[in-house]
């Protein structure tokens, strides 16, 4: 659990793409950000207050999450000395890099001198149970999709939000570094070891209120050869009550995988239904969450009706058109 | 690649069970076994000449390889003395024990001063590549199970031998602990990260001859959802051209999982199917192994004609029949 409210740190970010887990935080969590950290040549802005760390320290921030990549895989000289500082006066420092903070001798040494914490979010800090397989109180909904990167971690930010909205009880449960940086918290499931995969989502996801929905990020696709074991621990470690199916429809093959072609959405729910109900019997398909960012606003509305007549699912863009419809969808289930 | 050939470890072996693993190496590699090594009150025999470190180094030994489970988890003095003596004399020690090698300081110590190698076979030794999905040569398959435990590695053992009784080119291919120690080599698939998973299975079955079959031991099942992960990666990533399904008919429930009925021959038939075809589109069912240890023969030779007629594919238990059906239908693929 990562301590909030946040400084977030944009470094020297060469534009905003490269800060787009510090956007992901401010658009989704904007409660957890007291300001931001920006060195010269930033060229990302959040439209938070710009912050030095006494003054982020004054304004109540606990943690300073690097919100932003970094160029070849190094933690240069510029940023060590804000993460030093920031250590020495008292913050934790949060990291989603692929280059892990306690993996910096100088970083570990000042945290170890100083008590702080540094959460290498790309790292399970827990050792997970093996799935029992128990039916668990509270419903749960997982995001599946036709494709990796096809907009599961949005749509299940956006079905959260939209739920809290209508006065729902919903919690998103982030199973990527992206999602557990936002929330402070959740499981880095590509980095579980395989037996414990299936038990660290029934750990993410535990009992709750009868009316309570967990709302579980994706991870990868049951039809994407590299990643869908990890897919397949989600929907039995899940248990969901409710699927929604993400697809981008101008995709010409699954990503990374230049010989293969994508699913239909009807195969993923046929699929993910037969596997789901496995575990949980009631299990049904709620919506369809299509990604039409390479769309125009016609052909977008015009492909989600069309899907929607075929698979008589409600059928959006959260994006383009809000996560109302989703979150109807489930309060009627 | 542990080296062979081994002297099987049976140390003060409680029952005969309690050497399952050394039964395994020597009923399916009695070529790797110069000999074995028993304590006092051993009750263990594998019919192997009994052998002192010495003996069995001028016979030529390589490995001494534990073939023994352990009382609670210790390694016990009476043990450490004979593995530290083997390893002065230049043996190499190889284990699938939950406790590790070289996590006993006194081994570790050893091993360095004296060069050999300690072989946790638990514990992946290998950096896998994420899955390329890329299609390989040569001809793979692979056993699914309707459960754990159904008789995956067996199938899969028998299969390999009757195919090269016959002059076919197969290689078993070891995904578990007791399937590594018999072949010496093979991917520790329920320990290996995530992402990883599918990657290690294209890792362990590369590009062969076009008619070399690799035959790969399957782990957990589709419709298992502590292991389904586990499972779904190796569909993926073996990539198989022919499965076989393990089926054990007297189970009252899922191994470990009391409130989940086994599904049926022909549900594991058409997800995993669906599925393998994702990655390999020729892929096809061409056999069916039941596990008949709980049956009276005519009873098993009853059950086995009724899968078969209502399947239509080659049925057999290859511990009761032989495995010599499913090389035939292999053979006519």
């Amino acid at each position: 659990m990562i301590e909030t409210p946040y400084l977030l740190f944009l470094g020297d970010a060469p534009d905003p793409l490269a800060a787009k887990v510090a956007q992901g935080i401010k658009d989704w969590r904007p409660e957890n950000c007291v300001g931001q950290l920006r060195l010269e040549g930033c060229k990302a802005d959040m439209k938070l207050p710009d912050m030095t760390l006494a003054e982020a320290k004054a304004a109540g921030a606990k943690t300073l999450v690097i919100g932003v990549a970094n160029r070849g895989g190094l933690i240069s000289q510029t940023w060590k000395k804000v993460l030093v500082e920031a250590l020495e006066e008292g913050f934790d420092l949060a990291s989603g890099l692929h280059n892990l903070l306690r993996d910096e001798e100088d970083l570990a040494a000042v945290a170890k001198a100083t008590g702080r914490t540094l959460h290498d979010v790309r790292i399970p800090s827990v050792k997970y149970p093996i799935a029992n397989g128990e039916p668990r109180k509270g419903k749960r909904l997982l995001a599946v999709g036709t494709d990796c990167s096809v907009g599961k971690m949005y749509t299940a930010l956006a079905l959260d939000a939209a739920m809290r909205e209508k006065g729902m009880k919903s919690s998103f449960r982030a199973t990527g570094q992206t999602g557990i940086l936002i929330t402070g918290d959740g499981v880095p499931l590509d980095a579980v070891i395989a037996d414990f995969m299936a038990g660290s989502i029934e750990y993410l996801t535990p009992d709750n209120d009868d009316d309570h929905w967990d709302i579980i990020e994706g991870q990868g696709s049951l039809f994407h050869v590299s990643y869908s074991g990890v897919t397949m621990a989600l929907v039995h470690g899940g248990q969901p009550d409710a699927l929604v199916i993400c697809h981008e429809p101008t995709r010409s093959h699954m990503r990374g995988l230049p010989g293969y072609q994508l699913p239909t959405i009807e195969a993923v729910r046929d699929v993910a239904l037969t596997l789901a109900q496995v575990a949980n019997p009631a299990c049904k398909v709620i919506g369809v969450s299509i990604n039409t960012q390479h769309m125009g606003d016609d052909e977008a509305a015009a492909y989600c009706a069309e899907v929607e007549a075929k698979l008589g699912l409600p059928t959006v863009d959260p994006f383009r058109h809000g996560a109302e419809r989703l979150a109807e969808a489930v309060a009627a289930y």
